[in-house]
């Protein structure tokens, strides 16, 4: 059986899985803002239609400067990208015939775009818990061009602290290496310790950040890096003419004036986090100690969590499954924190779930 | 001067000029269908923002299958792509480290993606009129692994027909080449030879396709590939997750609804050609045998146009340099054809430009 490599487009895993999709479905395979696009873009679609006709700029100044400015950077710190997936896809490209050193579990798109660089790959594994430890990380950085890290953590949620990238600042530049820092996640942090300025003073950092999971545009992809000048300039030679699209351009200056909507946003998820997890630890099931807006779930009575994904799925209930995530290999459940309302009907069906097992 | 490498986006120019931007401006500099989007997408606009919301299909199922049946091809044939620039920078990237052979001139990202891959390049150049000529094509083709050939013809808007293609598909084929054809314009032609069933019996064939450019969406990016499954395997694996963003893959399957809308931009298009064409040989300037939506002018009394093109451009009239277009280097100026008015307006200036020079 081949899984599909991602959440979202749940199809694809109901045909993977050969199970009939149910006409109610409810998607938590992907980590998306459930209050959904912000207003001002609601408000103000049909005046994308213009940008529609236009060749979007190749530079993407106006939104490039914006972010510029929010971070404390130049623009030349900044590089736009068709989402994060091609901000790593260029990453990749850049790590041709490198090494590079992976943390696990991790967003599966480093290990795709490395591979298909000719990139050699270690991983440096995380314990169930997912607290950071360094065991023989240092051996691994010996000879290593770059090592990858995504905080707060896809899947587990878990967040490593500023303290901690310090250090790993620290190391890989004594060890040549590129840190190469996934973000992706950072805006649904209650307390989110910015590492941006770094960049002034470690040009081995990388920070790759995506707009589609708080703003809820991942139909449009957007995504940036943040990076020393000489990265972004090396980078930016492998990217395609015209990558990111006019609309996600200008639907990308309107999010990044939306604070108050990112306040209202985390306020929900933190609300909807304790009461998931207060439900699950009530019913003996394992959650990862998640800070964002998903995280992993297990039921510990079974070995892999299939069965239980199964029931979910025939009622429409659609996590994401992890069976390509190394360390989980399908021992543990994603699901995206959502509004109440799809939370209490996850909860029915999980309380469904448990009753049957009687 | 660092010229802009590409039309639209005219403040670059004027930028790179250093001439004001003037008030009111007409832009001749993007080859984009004038009539604007087809009208299904102006309608429907709002439904778009729905897609917003969710990630995009990662295969573009929808759109491929309905590509694979207008071309009388299978869905492993296709591969859809965030615009043809995404599509010639997988193909250069394909070619990391080979050769190719250029038809010059040609639209320039075929090089940048070339040079970028560490590909090595050769130019076969036409001269002035660019009719097909073979001369030394035999002896660059030893050991190459590529030819690039654009048809019709960016900068030139000049066709080759479907039996110089075949002739090139044979010697290609003879000497384990690829044939690139990049036919983002092949729409605007009124007597399009199909050429892409000999993609069956030709692995070596590559067809490019942008709908950018007849459906003016240029702003959503989205273009194609067509070629034999094992190509397209190839090169998927080098491009980035969810490239194709979620409104260009609906916008596509609206737009490929809309012949008719194609048979009136068609009209449009020849008749304003033929208006242009007999104005500018009234008056002895001259231009490319364009068969399609834009064209080449030269005022044969100037070594080059610069100051032709600074003429326009204090008028709001805006051409594309050709500066960085090999075997032009500035001896031409590329112009699209707009509509009636926009036309009328560009004469009128060329007129006084005309009598300027008296």
């Amino acid at each position: 059986m081949k899984w599909p490599s991602h959440g979202a487009n749940p199809h694809y895993l109901f045909e993977a899985m050969n199970l009939p999709v149910p006409n109610e479905k409810l998607d938590f395979s992907a980590n998306i803002n459930p209050l959904g696009p912000p207003p001002v873009l609601k408000e103000n679609w049909f005046r994308l239609l213009e940008s529609v006709m236009e060749y979007p700029d190749p530079h993407g100044t106006i939104l490039k400067s914006k972010i510029a400015r929010k971070e404390g950077l130049h623009e030349s710190h900044v590089l736009l990208g068709n989402g994060g997936a091609e901000i790593i896809s260029l990453i990749g490209r850049m790590l041709a015939g490198k090494r590079a050193v992976i943390v696990q579990p991790a967003f599966s798109e480093y290990e795709e775009a490395c591979r298909v660089s000719g990139c050699q790959l270690q991983y440096h594994q995380l314990d169930e818990g997912w607290e950071w430890r360094d065991d023989d990380l240092n051996a691994k950085l010996k000879g290593a061009d770059a090592l990858f890290l995504c905080n707060p953590n896809n899947p587990t949620g878990v967040y490593y602290s500023r303290s901690t990238i310090l250090y790993l600042l620290e190391e890989c530049r004594r060890h040549q290496c590129l840190l190469i820092v996934d973000e992706a996640f950072y805006d649904f942090l209650g307390k989110y310790e910015s590492i941006t300025h770094y960049i002034k003073e470690y040009p081995n950092l990388l920070i790759i950040r995506s707009m589609t999971k708080m703003f809820a545009i991942p139909g449009l992809r957007l995504g940036y890096l943040l990076a020393d000048p000489a990265v972004i300039s090396k980078i930016s030679a492998f990217q395609p003419h015209w990558s990111t699209n006019a609309i996600a351009l200008k639907a990308g200056e309107w999010c990044l004036d939306s604070e108050s909507y990112i306040d209202e946003t985390r306020a929900l998820i933190e609300q909807e986090r304790m009461r998931l997890f207060h439900f699950y630890q009530k019913h003996g099931l394992l959650v990862s100690q998640s800070r964002v807006n998903f995280y992993l779930l297990k039921d510990p009575s079974l070995v892999d969590q299939h069965s239980f994904l199964q029931y979910l799925l025939h009622r429409g209930i659609i996590p994401r499954h992890t069976v390509n995530f190394p360390g989980l290999e399908g021992k543990w459940l994603r699901f995206a924190i959502k509004g109440p309302e799809a939370n209490d009907k996850l909860m029915g069906e999980v309380e469904k779930w448990l009753d049957s097992r009687l």
